[in-house]
């Protein structure tokens, strides 16, 4: 079959298309039929050579998100069968079966689910890997509850467009940043009820403005780095900040002042530790629910790229310019 | 009235005894007679002139930990009437009725409890601010849970000895860290599993050794510093470190890498900012009945000290050679 494959670490142009050997499918696992896959920050981290705990070994297929037909399945498995469309970010990873950038991927069946049937193939692949995210991160970490002010960074982000609708879906009041009107309307077309352009407001006149002084109930994180002392401060005492990005230093003295709770939820590690995995699907079974009534639904960039042009993709995402999730189709 | 007034922060020279006005009972409150106060580093913080935003106002009566009698009780109190023995950490900073350190101190029902039959006074009033920080820590952001292996540093610490009890009484494994043998001894004496020995064994060394290489479930973090480090390095993955003490700058790579919870408890924020003061009547009435099924005690160090030798006690704890609480008895 068709692969992008890589076979040392570095820039996007390490992306060579080869023909490597279709995997057999093998118990409790799945082979799917690609038809379309999505790029996360994290699959650029490990092309780069970074997240080594999780990088699978060389040469390698990338990228974890997936959507496409279950083509066979192994002995054991009994949610799935030949002809079903399928979803989830089952691969491209330590201990796992391949990525999604080939025809065919070899899928654990705890990681995957149906996909919702109102959406197209492509709409279901830019979902996976930033639903389970945001899904941990509000619900099994956050303990988002309704009422609740919550405040979400990265409007238009993967994660934080997502995020937004799980919120709103959870009955939680919902306040989102971003650093454009652009992004911020399609934010409340999203269903955030209030947008905060961070470039013309401080933390401090937001907080008075929308909580009166109090703070908010849970912060979302999903921008890392100095923007976590700005969560810290938006934050309510005894409130709650998530964060999916935390590798850098700071003082956890606000923290102290405020007893705050800091969760970091990092999606992978219920994969490369085969930890927990089922988790991935249930999930994804919910989200399903969730997509189908009409409560959520995918932010697509307008740039799309095709398997001969994931080298782009990358490129593209390392620019920063994407408003919402880019896609990547299988055009083999 | 009596009392050790401070009108100055500064160092312990600065309580003098005074004759004060004894305290006027107000609706839902209680006029508590002063049997025994304890020594808590936050009476020492605030001494000092730290903790802002949780001291009182000078000239001031200092220390929030209490037992005594209630002599009188205001309008609306219904749970507490002359005569009863009762416990808490009800006064002493911003926003209450007073310290503890003299003759009569005016408490919020909502902070105190009813003595635990089983304890003499003195035993009783060295218990509130550690059990309420230890319970908050463990139960209502920790989530322990029955099995876990729980790491509590700081043995024979204040609240280290009884987050230990608790943990145990929790249903947890419980590991805890102290300098010397002697300390370790106490601790399992105290319900420890395991006593460890921090200047012999190394974070890397005592997770294989008891876990297998997995981490601790839960780790509570008593001191803080450097140690919050350590605590990040012994948990499992997915794992949850608290810590009541957080005011430096941490590298939090090492919280990403294992998708880490860190809670910050900090009990004077509900009396300070009033706020669910009702939970630390709730927790106290719990910590009675555990207390009487004689699975919680306190650990009382040797050296004791009068309402005459408030100084000499802040400076007891400030040599930090304190083996559990230091108690300070009304000799007026």
């Amino acid at each position: 079959m068709k692969a992008q494959v890589i076979k040392t670490f570095g820039d996007p142009s390490v992306f060579q298309i080869e023909e490597i050997t279709k995997p057999t499918v093998k118990p409790g696992y799945v082979l799917i039929k690609v038809v379309a896959t999505s790029m996360n920050p994290v699959d650029a981290y490990i092309r780069q050579g970074g997240e080594s705990h999780a990088a699978p070994a060389l040469p390698a297929v990338l990228h974890g998100d997936v959507a496409g037909i279950v083509e066979e399945v192994g002995e054991g498995v009994t949610d799935f069968k030949h002809g079903d469309e399928v979803y989830g970010c089952p691969g491209g990873f330590k201990g796992t079966g391949g990525g999604a950038l080939a025809e065919y991927m070899l899928a654990d069946q705890r990681l995957i689910a149906h996909k919702p049937k109102n959406l197209t193939m492509e709409e279901a692949a830019v979902l996976p890997l930033v639903t389970l995210t945001a899904w941990e991160a509000l619900f099994d970490r956050g303990n988002i509850k309704k009422g609740q002010d919550v405040l979400i960074h990265a409007a238009t982000g993967g994660v934080g467009h997502v995020a937004i609708q799980l919120a709103k879906w959870a009955g939680a009041n919902v306040y989102t940043t971003a650093s454009t009107e652009k992004k911020l309307t399609i934010a409340t077309q999203l269903g955030a009820d209030v947008g905060i352009n961070y470039k013309q407001e401080t933390v401090e006149e937001y907080v008075k403005k929308y909580t009166n002084g109090k703070g908010f109930d849970l912060v979302f994180d999903t921008v890392g780095g100095d923007n976590l002392d700005l969560s810290f401060e938006a934050a309510a005492i005894n409130g709650t900040v998530v964060s999916i990005l935390t590798y850098s230093k700071h003082d956890l003295s606000k923290m102290h002042m405020k007893g705050l709770s800091l969760h970091v939820t990092y999606m992978l590690l219920k994969i490369v530790n085969e930890d927990q995995r089922h988790r991935h699907g249930e999930m994804l079974n919910e989200i399903t629910k969730i997509v189908e009534a009409e409560q959520l639904k995918p932010l697509i960039d307008t740039n799309v790229f095709t398997f001969d042009q994931v080298g782009e993709a990358h490129k593209f995402l390392e620019s920063n310019k994407a408003i919402g999730k880019i896609l990547i189709k299988n055009n083999w």
